[in-house]
């Protein structure tokens, strides 16, 4: 299904060579202040063509209000935001329209629905993600209302690895290099790997690490609608996302229990604190105060600059070849779709918590 | 929320020591044949007290039917199951009433309700996974008669790590050790870590490694309930769960693309395959009939049979001390419990793969 | 499905002679102190065997605690509640498992699942709503810490009708005689009619009205999810409901604008009303605070205690004979059952509502 | 929630005098080939401006896709369609901003949102339904694929009332008169009658009648989803609605169970039916394969060109006067509105039914 969120619920529609791409927003409160110039800019982080290390497309995805926003407010009722898509007929597409690309869609589209709209990926395009980019750019000025913040950065471009303590990293260096990496040295070391791939006519994977901070105590709802449960179907519904670890992840495994429990204690002005965080600031599901955070982990791009062999829809043997311009590595621009992501989940969160909050006994 | 599943559809409800653990199965096929010996024994896979290594609490865990099921076969009405708490008066929890045990779910249960019932952890209990395997071994009995088999086994614990190649494995294998590793030289490792682990009053973490083999083409239900996203949240929501990854995962991410990529081949009968199979059976979000398989993180379990520092409900310094009977590694009893909620997954995933399927162009 | 509502949610389980009936809660806020005795008085409102215009039937309905209750009190977890059916297995259906009763549901459950429970209907028997009523109770008791109240009687009987302005009733009277009918007159003739339509071994419909007061301003959700939209949903899920209509109804059809618009005003105390209530208290489908008022029209029950031609799974006709024990009017018993289904729309729309209200500009 | 269906499931958005109206539809089957003229001519069934007797606003109504048709059919994804409102920014709605309007939601929105579109209404205006129509003409046209015909017309103006026996009518005439009413005398009365209310600067209610023909056996989904309270939560949704029925309904009351029960037979076919369909089509929840027919009640517009008493967001009171031009009966505009939400629910719960069908034992 197309829609997410319980509460505040996103609906995403378009293709990526359709007339639109966009998100109705259903269930953000009402009286919220929306600066829409922050939605563009939040776009921009994941706009193609924004640096020599993305895909070379150039596209505007200027954003529009069709709904739900007047007199600069929120009102209650669906906020509807799309971006048109440009020169979306130009292209032809005909010589892959019978061909499955390999580790793309095509083939599970075309048997699962008997057809598919084979121009860029159609539905099952990245281009889709814009429009989570989009509403989560609404949910994080709610969620600024209430003092959560939302960082993601790139700390993994194939095996150049950044350490896992974020607490060492100056936040704001992210957005001053164009792999979005705190570590300025390390920084250099993924550009120039990537730059290499794609001068290889390859691409290769990389991991996103996401902190939220500021989160209230009582955010998730088991047993199933568990706060890092539902973080993790947010990201693995992102294109190229294969794993999700949250806390000390599969770290942990090789921990002993005396080692990874949190020891709870009281600050001198009452708050409850855990010395060490391995729990990812969620504990039975539930937020419990500290920061939140966990890693992302997305495959090399399945498009690559080379030939390949494939099948086509009569199961013969195709050459599919490697053309247009595409991203060498898909992190970079991963980074706000990853925020917007967690920044939906959050929301939701919070607005099903407020449910629970104001009956406490 | 306590349901899962769209159609297929799940509500477990009970706490670890209330008057029972049960689940309501709503949306399961009708005339579907069910062996309910077949539900007891995936019961006492999990059952504690089964193995010295784990708890040694003996409960019976014997599974009853209050509704939906009539002269032997599911009528497309909602069935419960249900598993009387034995003894659930007996014991005296009034230490432990107003401590927060260290990464537990005591504060946050606290904190969002207000409230909680602190017997053995009340509703936050592994104990309520007992439900999901019921209902888990309903699912695998629509699953078998669609050929869809679901298989898990421990693959690491502490440090001590199989393969990741399930192919060399038996998995016959499994069931003929307590730690449940199809690899029984590994087995025996494993197993001494966790009782060395014991003796030293302590706990120690683990992974389970799924294969789901005979899926056909189609399931999944792009864009934001993905096949493997869908997974992951239900692994998530586990209690313990730290971490999942499907297919290549994370090491996926130091892959080219070239690499990765899965090349397409049609076989002499005409089936389409992939050479390889880094997707891990799931491309775009749907299944492309390949193997899906999968790896989900356990953390130690928090309980511990040492005295810990903690605070109380007014925030006082306390000794929380480790008492009873409790698992050093969650591993062993967890392979049912992965096993379960892929079923659940998986029999969601096929019927709302139905509604898509007859309208093919 | 067997679930109603969206945060204040039940799902209810068991046919008519199955092992139990019962209902899952979820949703319910925590801490709320429960009368389980309530429950029960609630569960005997609706109980057969009440009355001589009841059926005959015995049945004790002895509702228990299966969980979510500890100490008292509503613990944020799912509340299971159960009633054993009494000799499921003593009575001997075989008579009519093949054959399909007029105007039941042994026809349409039949071809619909391919099977069915022919024993008392199964799960299509009225006996299901004891499990709403059961849930009933228990919303009730959240919406009287709110200060809502709903009251429903019964209106008509055949064409024996009380007039429409409830104003006039003496609430205090509808328990006082056995047919719940506010004004003691016409419920002796109530009486008289559904006795001796039950002489003639035959049925007769009636209707059952509803109000609530003390509803705040705001509840319902639109555009979809109106209040009035979702209590007519709720009312007609119930067995043998053919009708719903709330304020002025399909009389309000007749009038003109200028009568029917409800004129706002303020009172000294600053509290906004309206002069009439043609609205029924809901206006864009949302709450106003005025009485919601509304009338549920309930056929004769279908099983008459006369032989009547009809057809077998053969398609064969066959005679089908009236036996046992049955209702001549359904409406004395299904007054609690349409009070618990608005106390669910209420509480789920009070939860709901919550999520708006901090956010008000 | 702005959102209804649960597999065919549709999102609207937009508010009257916002940017556009429209609506997502989520889980339309792939491979439909789509008459987007089919959608257009039901929008101007519709369309305000048609006739003497609607509103003489002139709006176009064009439809747009913005997703979800591909080489002129369905793919499987969100189908997105809208409507640009003309003129938005032209009208001066200052005079009516801090005025609530008698019987209509001005009052309840400010209160349940704490701000609100003042423009016409802003959501909670019926131009809402154009979203729905467009829809429903979807819909529809997925249902002919099936056989399934749904027929409206408008069966009651004021006092002036059609028979309820819909098989003396001819279904052809109800386009043929701008009331739509199947029969040409009743019709011209009822013209008249709305005429002369308009004359008078008021405003009359009516009941539009709805028959659906060729359902197949099987479609509601008991106990909650029971396909009459599927359908009565769709109707009751519609702007003004004030009461369904169907089948026998409210007059069902004052009949016999010897009467009202519905005899089953098999033609010489072999095809079960009933010799009469009190029932109205639905037995248990759940359609029989026989006609199904309902009476939707529509309230008079709220919207008078009188001068009328209210208050202010102040609570002073304040003259409203009626100016603009506005519909002076509804139901002819509603008809294809009736139409278009049962069309809606029945691929619902034709698509949510193929989840059943195909395990029958």
């Amino acid at each position: 299904m197309n829609s997410y969120g319980k509460i505040f619920r996103i609906t995403t529609f378009g293709e990526s060579h359709g007339t639109a791409v966009g998100v109705v927003i259903d269930g953000c409160p009402s009286g919220l202040v929306i600066d829409m110039d922050f939605v563009q800019a939040e776009l921009d982080r994941r706009r193609p063509g924004q640096s020599k290390i993305t895909t070379q497309r150039q596209e505007g995805d200027k954003i529009e209000v069709l709904s739900g926003i007047f007199e600069g407010k929120t009102q209650g009722v669906p906020i509807t935001l799309a971006v048109w898509n440009e020169d979306q007929r130009s292209k032809d597409y005909s010589h892959i329209a019978d061909k499955f690309r390999p580790s793309h869609a095509d083939y599970t589209y075309q048997m699962k629905y008997g057809t598919r709209d084979y121009r860029g990926g159609g539905r099952s395009s990245a281009r889709e993600t814009l429009a989570r980019v989009a509403a989560g750019a609404i949910a994080k000025q709610f969620l600024a209302t209430l003092g959560v913040r939302i960082t993601a950065y790139v700390s993994q471009v194939g095996d150049i690895q950044l350490g896992e303590d974020y607490s060492e990293f100056d936040f704001n260096e992210i957005e001053n290099n164009i792999v979005r990496c705190p570590l300025p040295t390390v920084a250099e070391q993924m550009i120039r790997l990537i730059d290499e791939t794609r001068k290889n006519r390859d691409t290769i994977g990389g991991v996103v690490t996401c902190i939220i901070e500021g989160t209230p105590v009582g955010l998730g709802e088991p047993v199933f609608d568990k706060l890092h449960a539902e973080l993790g179907k947010a990201m693995l519904s992102i294109n190229a996302v294969k794993g999700f670890e949250y806390g000390s992840g599969f770290n942990g495994v090789k921990m002993y229990g005396s080692q990874h429990n949190d020891i709870f204690y009281t600050t001198e002005d009452g708050i409850v604190k855990t010395k060490t965080n391995y729990s990812g600031g969620i504990q039975g599901g539930i937020s419990n105060g500290e920061d939140i955070y966990f890693r992302v982990a997305f495959k090399p791009v399945a498009t690559i600059m080379q030939d390949q062999e494939s099948i086509n829809t009569e199961g013969e043997i195709v050459t599919v070849s490697g053309k247009g311009r595409h991203d060498p590595c898909v992190v970079p621009r991963a980074v706000p779709i990853v925020e917007a992501m967690a920044a939906l989940v959050l929301a939701d969160f919070y607005l099903r918590n407020k449910v629970v909050k104001e009956q406490k006994g």
